[in-house]
């Protein structure tokens, strides 16, 4: 049996990718993680794909630099936009959020409705829509035929660019945030969508209160969950564990004040964060 | 009679500057006037000191670089964390939007409470309660008396960290909107405060719904007013108003995508946004 110590680098706009972060070290306990928040310069939702590129591939090449084994990009923004030019670029596996959550979608929907939310910038590149389909198109015939007979099928993508400020700000159980997710989405549930993907890494945290608005009978896709799988999947396959057990280790960099991301950060993780640094990307 | 025909920089980290330059335009028609939007590492008001003071010198840097004649810090995050740096590093008169909505805040309340709202890192810098306090004690000893015979004078700073991505988004005219703006100015209006400062450049785009929501006998105080008065009065003090009559030039430059800023831009100004260029910062 081989491993691989060096570390897996985990990157986002901000705090968002601690969801992922979370469900990662849920099914890889012994891993030695590296954690990078964007935090000087969140949010990436509302801002440009050259911008998101460049950010994204300057962090790229800081996790690289670290020594990772693999870099996932736990930010639906980022993932969207900026996933084909990083992997071209990196010699090391990227991965996104996107295909893990997409292939989940339509593994519950069997030829039902989709819907998706996420920031402008994800939704405006139709990333889902087009994963969504290739993976429709990659199932055996008799699933396919479940969306083929559907004549009304249609995949739902609807932009909330709220939700990440009122996350960042701490409005994560309140009347507000509740409102807002009912503008959003109201319109979206009377599609009857069969499931709903939460296609941003900060949505997971806002899950019961979306719950209360859609209803126990959408089912909620998170990205995170379904992308630590395909972490661990390929891990396996490539035989690039971490050869030890016990808790790996784990670091944290941010662009801004450590002690803010470590306050909100923590109810994202639900535990401490320690080892925080501040980098300068610029410099 | 003396004159400068060089511009008049202003900056913000995005959109929000745009009411300022609307006033300084308004009553300085003959300037030409440079803008710089920070748009892709907006918003400034909920990230750290250390932040907002090297984005705020590197905007300087540029303009300084353009040959403008003065500065005006078109932000109050900026204005209350970067500006005292940037008056000592830059060898140009560099202002900010604090001192003259304190002043006529002061004016205004006649030793009535003081409220004022802004971004968290501006209502976390104190900056307005330090300003007013010495406006107060520039005053008179008639007029001060006022204050001084008021013993519950308080100053009253609230953050409203949700109404810069509420106006970044478009929510201008809606009833999230003007939820939140109750949810935060509710606590405020029993108070009874004499005057509001918007003390973010953001805010006055929100005028009427604030308006509905405080009522007709707090005054409102627009920093961008009083900013575009203390700056054509400097201009005439030191003789440096530009020599010629007829609209003056007008250039903008952001660091994210220009389309966008013109579009959002438009509803700050009234008009359309011309001459929009991308600049990025760290190159």
């Amino acid at each position: 049996m081989k491993y691989n110590n060096s570390p897996i680098g985990i990157f986002d706009s901000g705090l968002g990718g601690l969801t992922v972060f979370k469900e990662i070290r849920k099914i890889l306990p012994d891993e030695d993680l590296i954690y990078f928040g964007d935090t000087a310069r969140v949010p990436y939702g509302n801002k440009s794909k050259d911008t998101i590129l460049r950010y994204s591939a300057e962090i790229s090449k800081f996790l690289t630099g670290k020594g990772v084994k693999i870099i996932i990009v736990a930010c639906n923004t980022s993932s969207s936009l900026a996933l084909e030019d990083l992997q071209k670029e990196e010699k090391i596996p990227v991965f996104g959020v996107i295909e893990p959550g997409a292939k989940r979608a339509v593994e519950v929907s069997c030829g039902g409705n989709i819907a998706v939310i996420g920031t402008s910038a994800t939704i405006k590149s139709r990333t889902y829509s087009r994963v969504i389909y290739e993976e429709i198109e990659s199932l055996s015939e008799h699933e396919k035929g479940k969306f083929k007979n559907n004549f009304n099928f249609k995949i739902i993508e609807k932009p909330c660019p709220l939700l990440v400020p009122l996350v960042e700000e701490g409005f994560l159980n309140d009347e507000i945030t509740k409102g807002v997710i009912a503008y959003y989405l109201d319109s979206v549930v009377k599609e009857k969508p069969s499931c709903l993907v939460l296609g941003c890494t900060h949505y997971p945290i806002l899950k019961d209160l979306i719950s209360e608005v859609i209803g126990k009978d959408i089912q909620m896709i998170d990205s995170g969950i379904e992308t630590a799988k395909t972490i661990k999947c390929f891990l396996e396959e490539n035989t690039i564990l971490k050869d030890g057990t016990g808790m790996g280790n784990e670091s944290f960099f941010v662009t801004d004040d450590p002690e803010k991301f470590k306050g909100l950060g923590e109810k994202f993780l639900g535990r401490a964060i320690k080892n925080v640094a501040v980098i300068n990307l610029s410099l």
